[in-house]
């Protein structure tokens, strides 16, 4: 019962930092840092502690956008933008489909986020659109050296698991397909993550998604690192096939809702990657999105002004 | 003896690939990948096999550089074309300095790789510039949440070790003052790797530095599956402080020698991050550079077209 111990995790950091998800300087000042770490410590994922600096962020701007020369054709289009509205979660390795965006690993050969803009036309679906008429792929605008392919997965026991899902997409059979461009994918254990929780977490998202207006979500891998026996911090992964395709400790999505008037939710979850009991409720999941954020090496909707979130992780902020 | 069974592996993998060190994809098709396989098997550090795929490598274009906004100030210069004439390994969080050019990997808190174009001039040495008066310092232009600390590294029991090393800077005390930015720096075993089997090899290539017009030199952390007891591959590596600075399992330092020819010669070396007696000769650590741009995502001098490379690891092609 591993998860249980991360959920514990989650749940004593959500109490003490709970305030830390809008990413506010000043408030990172008044979090007590040895009382945290006396808190995580125990724990079986430490979570990276805020470090006290008064120093702003750096500035991400927008980067240029390389189109993806693949054998399934990318509709030119303007909804990068309107998919990327609120910042880049990190610029490298950029890559566009036609409803989907994402930042590409080169070394762990999968993705280090895909970012979706969910509008309720996007998942209510068309009859002719089909799951079963899409085929996993190699991403061939990703250097052979870099790219998973179907055999890395082959044998490797994990399931290729969609990073943006596939039913986020049934408006267009085209860009259903796009999702199952290998750099999208991820290894997840099937039974019990990709084919039970982790599916509940994307129906939950579409749930959401058909409420509203705007819903934009980011999804991507996590390699947290765990304590040994030594008393060391250690991050440890397989890598499957000849390419080493990585299989993350753990995956990360978070959401932000835009409401009728302007204001934003923000849901932030961390599951790992094995198997979790249907009994175990998604809101338990819930982390700071700071985590995800350090963890990830990655700054996620920096463009939406912190007091434009009104709901953060199921609170009234 | 850990050190001697990767040895092996280098010395097996360079008779093997040898001819792959120039990336020619007709090449890599010749290789005999079961082959490869079966010996690389039972070698303590997996070194990823070649794909047979014939697509052409994806495009990298200059990207654009940010300033250093930094307690030690860069000075305007047009170093970056220079630093950087044959190739970027990769465009993610690019720093430049002013004799260095780094891209930092947020997530492991320290640097992808860094690059360094040394002439003669640069390592002759001032009576006034002296590593005695350079101090280890935050890169303040990172986000807090992904910048190392000197406090990452207190009572961690590794050294900051150098990545552009400071003596390859000697021409000025303001560069080698930034070669002590923590954004150059990763935690490396000190006594047996950093001060000595490292530092010879920062030595040997300041020797040919001074013999020859313009060397390249990009140096960075690796992070190396190895093969466990169930028979899987993992990559495993301790993490520092409360940034949670990776400690990378090896480093690489890959040279690119032009001479007065205008031919070049490359070298590429890999070493594990621990003791390694005083025996081992540096050229038992030399490894095709296609183990090195497969493990760390990158690609390595990709502007310079592959005939002109005239020797590659001391055989000549």
């Amino acid at each position: 019962m591993k998860q249980f111990r991360l959920l514990a995790t989650v749940s004593a950091l959500s109490a003490g930092v709970g305030v830390l998800a809008g990413v506010n300087y000043d408030s990172i000042r008044r979090i007590k840092k040895d009382q945290l770490e006396n808190e995580s410590r125990n724990y079986k994922y430490y979570i990276p502690l805020p470090t006290v600096s008064a120093a702003a962020p750096a500035n991400v701007d927008l980067p240029t956008i390389s189109n993806t020369v693949s054998p399934i054709p990318v509709t030119p289009s303007n909804r990068v933008s309107e998919i990327m509205k609120y910042g880049f979660p990190s610029l490298d390795q950029i890559r566009s489909y036609d409803n989907f965006v994402l930042s590409y690993d080169r070394r762990n050969r999968t993705a280090h986020w895909v970012f979706e803009h969910i509008k309720p036309e996007h998942i209510l679906g068309k009859n002719d659109t089909d799951r079963e008429n899409s085929i996993f792929q190699e991403d061939y605008s990703i250097h052979p050296y870099f790219r998973a392919t179907n055999y890395d997965y082959k044998s490797s026991g994990y399931d290729r698991g969609h990073l943006a899902a596939a039913a986020n997409h049934r408006h267009s059979q085209h860009a259903m397909d796009q999702t199952f461009t290998l750099s999208n994918i991820s290894p997840q254990v099937g039974r019990g993550f990709n084919r039970d929780a982790w599916n509940s977490l994307e129906k939950y998202v579409r749930g959401i998604a058909r409420m509203n207006k705007n819903v934009y979500v980011c999804t991507g891998p996590l390699y947290l690192p765990r304590r040994e026996a030594d008393g060391r911090l250690y991050i440890k992964y397989p890598v499957i096939g000849p390419n080493n395709v990585a299989v993350p400790t753990h995956f990360f999505k978070v959401i932000a809702v835009e409401n009728v008037h302007g204001d934003f939710e923000l849901m932030s979850f961390v599951m790992p990657n094995e198997v979790i009991p249907d009994s175990v409720p998604i809101k338990n999941f819930l982390v700071p999105i700071e985590t995800i954020e350090r963890a990830g090496g990655i700054l996620l909707f920096d463009k939406i002004p912190k007091k434009r979130f009104s709901v953060i992780n199921g609170k009234r902020v």
